[in-house]
């Protein structure tokens, strides 16, 4: 019998993940490569053409692929676009459902990375069985993607989820995006690497990140760090953790969510960021939501990042198929 | 022909008033009367028969009720109930939806008053037409309904919308729901109140607004000083709208909506508050939203707050009629 799959792509500032998924969530070949975004957007196409076609050449007979989903950072839904993407140099307003599709002559979808990957994780992850849950990438920055009542929640411009640039401090950090004190300059990794580096002034412990400059610290080094009991990594997963939390009780007073799926680099670090996560969000959550909202971790994000896209694709297809 | 209509009730800490609904909004009568409720809800329940029977005898003949669409502060709809309401005396868990429909033998639907006003704007109001808005009631706390995709989101626990608690600062004011620096110890009547007593203790300028106790000053008063020109009303507006503008582009960055629609008591000082809001959000929105979202002023609030529970009633009667 033909075995249907879709075709899942995971565009990142840093790798391209690419993969077939069938409708249960089986990932069936996959593939990832650097992005190389400082370079054209056709060097782009070119490069994921032939990565393409070498999972396609390698599949068994009896496999058909029926749609491409696509997240990308600031992928928008509406325009099939990707709009001013801060971490990809690709211009200002870059096509790419049309290209795409262009390219494999399939239909596309495409949708905002984060939101891809609440998605995923409603199909196939630790979302499974939930209908309202707001899904967090803590990557280089922050993103989001909410579930409202089973579907994703897009917004009237496309562009709802958007909570790395909820507000922490009128007066705090610069953002990329030209604001002032938005979320992701705290949680994220890079926020967290500029936690550190106000930790390292205003404290006087040693520790082994003093060894790094801004440029070569990691979040892993971060993580390790703090697993070994550095008191300013500590203290910088904690400073992380309230704010994050804090900002999460705010995101519960809007949606009433079922649960939080973190996801990305710093989530990585398990409970020495869930705890102050948690500790803090609960403090801070209005008594109708208190004890109710669970904090998870991702299942379907890393290096099942395709999972989200083709969530998308299946989507789309399903939606296809009944119209 | 028969005359189909719906019963709308809103019950407010101070009034509650019912009123008979088209299905095109048409409120064909209407009474309004204090809620009381201070005393049992026993007693609110004979007064509300009463009412009710009072406008269904002035009738004309041919007009049929067909729902009872309810808004009330802390409704949950799932439960039926209202639970642990600040303003009204009537217990943890009063049976509100039930005891409706035992009184009238009529079906009920319930919700948070607030987010029956969103569904008001919506179908009756200044949403009319919008998909994707969040409607905020500014009375004496904040209350606040969120429409996603032409419906109200309600949440993992019927408690989406919440916005009056969202966090303005983790060491502000003392807020009734036991947190601190809640958004509607700001941006509320009461809110405002309260920033007018700070700022005659902080400035020295002479103002109307001295001589009003904290007990008797009111809202009106506090506008009325406003559009005279008084230097610490105008200073409390700016001041309030500030804060609920900032926290409105959190809102944005959230649900990416088409408008705020504000309605209450704070809302009738109109430009002298929407202005500061309007700067201020705009200022702190995100650049997917810059100059896309309205604030607008209700049109299915106040006189007219009937609609916003005949809304309710519409919207389940359809639901009903479809399944």
């Amino acid at each position: 019998m033909e075995k249907e799959v879709v075709l899942g792509i995971d565009i990142g500032g840093s790798y391209t993940k690419v993969g077939l998924v069938t409708q249960k969530g089986d990932i069936i070949d996959k593939t990832a490569f650097k992005t190389d975004a400082q370079k054209p957007f056709s060097d782009f196409i070119k490069r994921l053409k032939a990565e393409v076609d070498t999972l396609v050449t390698a599949l068994e007979p009896g496999v058909s692929i029926l749609f491409i989903g696509v997240g990308a950072p600031n992928a928008n839904p509406y325009t099939g676009e990707i709009e001013n993407p801060p971490n990809l140099n690709w211009g200002a307003a870059t096509p790419l459902a049309k290209t795409i599709n262009q390219s494999f002559k399939l239909p596309v979808t495409i949708a905002n990375d984060a939101n891809a990957a609440a998605l995923g994780e409603m199909f196939f992850g630790a979302g499974k069985g939930m209908k309202n849950f707001v899904a967090l990438t803590l990557g280089t920055g922050l993103g989001s993607g909410i579930i409202v009542d089973g579907k994703l929640l897009i917004g009237a411009h496309g562009a709802a989820g958007e909570l790395g640039h909820v507000n922490v401090d009128p007066h705090g950090r610069s953002c990329n995006c030209g604001l002032r004190g938005c979320l992701e300059t705290y949680a994220s990794v890079t926020g967290i690497k500029r936690t550190v580096f106000e930790l390292m002034a205003d404290m006087t412990e040693p520790s082994p990140l003093r060894n790094y400059s801004f440029e070569t610290m990691t979040g892993t080094a971060i993580s390790e760090a703090a697993l070994n009991g550095d008191p300013i990594a500590l203290a910088a997963f904690d400073k992380t953790g309230e704010i994050l939390g804090s900002k999460m009780a705010d995101t519960a007073a809007h949606l009433d969510p079922e649960a939080f799926i973190l996801s990305g680099g710093l989530s990585k670090a398990g409970d020495i960021l869930l705890n102050p996560i948690k500790t803090r969000m609960e403090h801070h959550l209005f008594g109708a939501y208190k004890g109710k909202v669970k904090v998870l971790l991702s299942t379907a994000t890393g290096d099942n990042a395709v999972l989200g896209p083709a969530a998308l694709a299946w989507t789309e297809l399903e939606n296809t198929r009944v119209a």
